[in-house]
Order: C-alpha cells, then structure tokens, then sequence
C-alpha cells in the first residue's frame, strides 16, 4: 500500500518530506490540502493533526504529522533503501546526524523561515512584508552560517562525510530563500548547497515549489 | 569513564539532559560553565559547540550539542537501561515519539521559552519583561495546551500510555513556568503533569532549578 502523503507540493514542509520519498525511490500518493478553504482546520483534518497543519503522513493505520517527524520515521523504516541518512549502524555518526539536524530544528531553520516568510508568503496574503523582522534574522542567519562554513571546511556535509538527513531537511527554505534579494549570503557554503541542490531527489521536488512565482 | 556534561543545573536545557542521565541512573559529571564570564564564547568551548549554548555533552572522544540531540543520544546509547523512552522495538511506538518531541520542539517550546525568558531570565539581566510578548505567547501556548489536553484525554501520556522523551522534554520549561502567575494554564494537562513531574529523576533535577529565586 502507498504512501499517502497530504500536503501541497510548493509548500516547505511539504516538500522536506517529499525529498525523502524521491531519495528512497518510494511509492506514495499526494494528497492536496485546501489551505484558501480552511480545509486544514477542519474536522477531518484536525482528527489527522490537531495543530491544523501540512503535511501529514498516513502509512496503513498509523498518521503521523511534524515533517521532521515523518522523515525520521520514513528514514529509520526504508533505512535498507536508499542512501542510508541516519547512520543506523554506527551509533557516534547516528549521533552527529541528532546534533546538525537539531542544529537546523533550532537554529537555521527559525531565521530562514522568518525571511521566507515575510519575503515571499505575506505578500500572497497582501501583508506587507516587515523589514525590521526581515533584518532581525538575516543578522541570525549569518551568524548560523558563519558556524555552517567552519565546520564544512572539515566535513563534506554537516553531519560528517556523508550525506544524511541533517543536510535534507536545509532543502525546501534555502531554495526558497536562494529566490530573494539577499541570496549571497549562500555563499559561504556554497560547495555544499550546489552539491545537495543537485541532488536528483531535490530536483524532482524543486520543480513544484513555485511559491512566490508571478 | 563518565559523562562529562558542561553546563548548569539551573539550566533550562541542561536540565533536560540532567533528567534523562537521571532516569538511566548514569554515572556523570556535570561541569559548570562560566556564563557571567563568556566562558561560552571562548575559543575552549566554542570548540566543543561552535553555537557557543549549553548544554555539551563529551562522552569520550564524542562530543555532541543541543539538548534534545544529547537525550536523543543518550536513550539510545542505553536504551536497555532504565525505561524505554525511545520505543525501540516498536516502529510505530518509535514514530509517535518523533511526533510528540517535534510537536514540543515546534510548538510548546517556542511559546513557554518566550514567557519564561521575559518573565524570569530578563529580570536577571535588567531588563523589563515585554508584556506584549507575554501576551501573545500565552495565547500560543493555550492553544498548544488544547490539543495536548485532548491527546491525554485518550492516551496517558504524549506519545502513547508510555512515558517517552516526549514527555521528558517538557520538563524543564513547564517546571518554571509553574512558577510565573500564569501556571493555571498547565490545568488543561494537570494530571499528566503531576505524574510526569513526580518521577524520581526529575525531582533530583528540580531541587538545583533556582533561577529566580530571591
């Protein structure tokens, strides 16, 4: 039985989980969600994700919201499939992976995401977007990736020299972000966002995420 | 050889990590870092975590950062020690705590941080706690507060009616909000915190969470 995913295809976290599936040559099936219609503070929905929000996972009975919390489950299931992006057998690097993969939960991911977001999605809701919050988080972001640059000069990728779910989940904001004004800032890892950007599982997904686009 | 544990047992995220050395009854150091001084900030410790943050956990030639990456680590290392918080015999078990920990890590934590921040780390530091900010935290985290109050009306605990980490990780902020005028809030959930927060480990941990005091 597929995989149904419900979730839309331009969406962040959406495609975060998305990245897995393609990485893991996975069948699924997706299920789009009407956010303009409220579709995902509705009953049905909520009974899935009582927090009203996309994507959420259903694989046979179990439903499973929290994108990083899918792609862990889905890492850790297919973890034969596929690169293997959480180390499984080797419990100092499966440790590394825990720490960059908090590294973006806590630190990457609330600056990147407020930029995107003002940048990018309060324009679709006809807000204009708050330079104030926009300059607040770029100051964060450098900072985030001045540590990101240090420790790529030693390693291939975040978690070590190899590729893991650290470096998956950076995918859906930093594509996005790399669509704004201050894009630049990128290249302090430069090497590193080409290589996991052109990875084919990234690519597929990319196609889809037009948010933004006139 | 022990733990080393750099931190401070008032700490918010040490004590998250304090907790969980505590439920596996492990040998550990904990070794104080000198906040006041930016101890933090110096090249020693950036060292072990270039985001200059305690919690660092060293565990012989390991060395691991971020609270949550730490317990992660830990309960797997010794998941045959003590209680089980990771389920690791249950696929689905597994992936409803990843549920209930992104849920915490996502939505709890970005809320209740904010109002213990302003209410009782700000003070410390002289400045004026923002009342807005307060505010509009309290009402995020009612709302998470309502979906946690509906998970527990069918499950005993977060993830399933098993104490996991999901559970253990609300620990340490829950534990100082109680301490802020706003505690009824956590009525929604009293049982399951009066069970949580009565556990041995926690108990040891809460005796050093002082800050605030007079």
């Amino acid at each position: 039985m597929a995989l149904k995913l419900h979730g839309l295809p331009f969406s962040t976290c959406t495609g975060r989980v998305l990245t897995i599936f393609h990485e893991k040559s996975l069948d699924f099936e997706l299920i789009p969600v009407n956010l303009p219609a409220g579709e995902h503070k509705q009953p049905a929905f909520l009974a899935k994700n009582p927090f009203g929000q996309i994507p959420v996972l259903e694989d046979g009975d179990l439903t499973l919201f929290e994108s990083r919390a899918i792609t862990a489950y889905v890492a850790e299931k297919f973890k034969d499939t596929g690169a293997d992006l959480i180390r499984h057998n080797n419990l100092k690097e499966a440790a590394l992976v825990k720490v960059w993969t908090e590294a973006e939960s806590q630190n990457f991911n609330p600056a990147i995401s407020a930029i995107v977001f003002q940048h990018l999605v309060a324009p679709i809701y006809g807000m204009t977007p708050d330079q104030a919050v926009i300059d607040a988080n770029l100051e964060k972001l450098a900072k985030v990736l001045d540590v990101y640059e240090a420790r790529l000069s030693s390693t291939k990728y975040l978690a070590g020299d190899f590729y893991s779910l650290a470096d998956l989940h950076h995918f859906a904001y930093t594509f996005y972000f790399m669509k704004t004004p201050w894009s630049s800032l990128i290249s302090h890892v430069k090497a590193w966002w080409e290589d996991i950007s052109s990875r084919p599982a990234f690519k597929k997904v990319a196609e889809a995420m037009t948010m933004g686009q006139k």
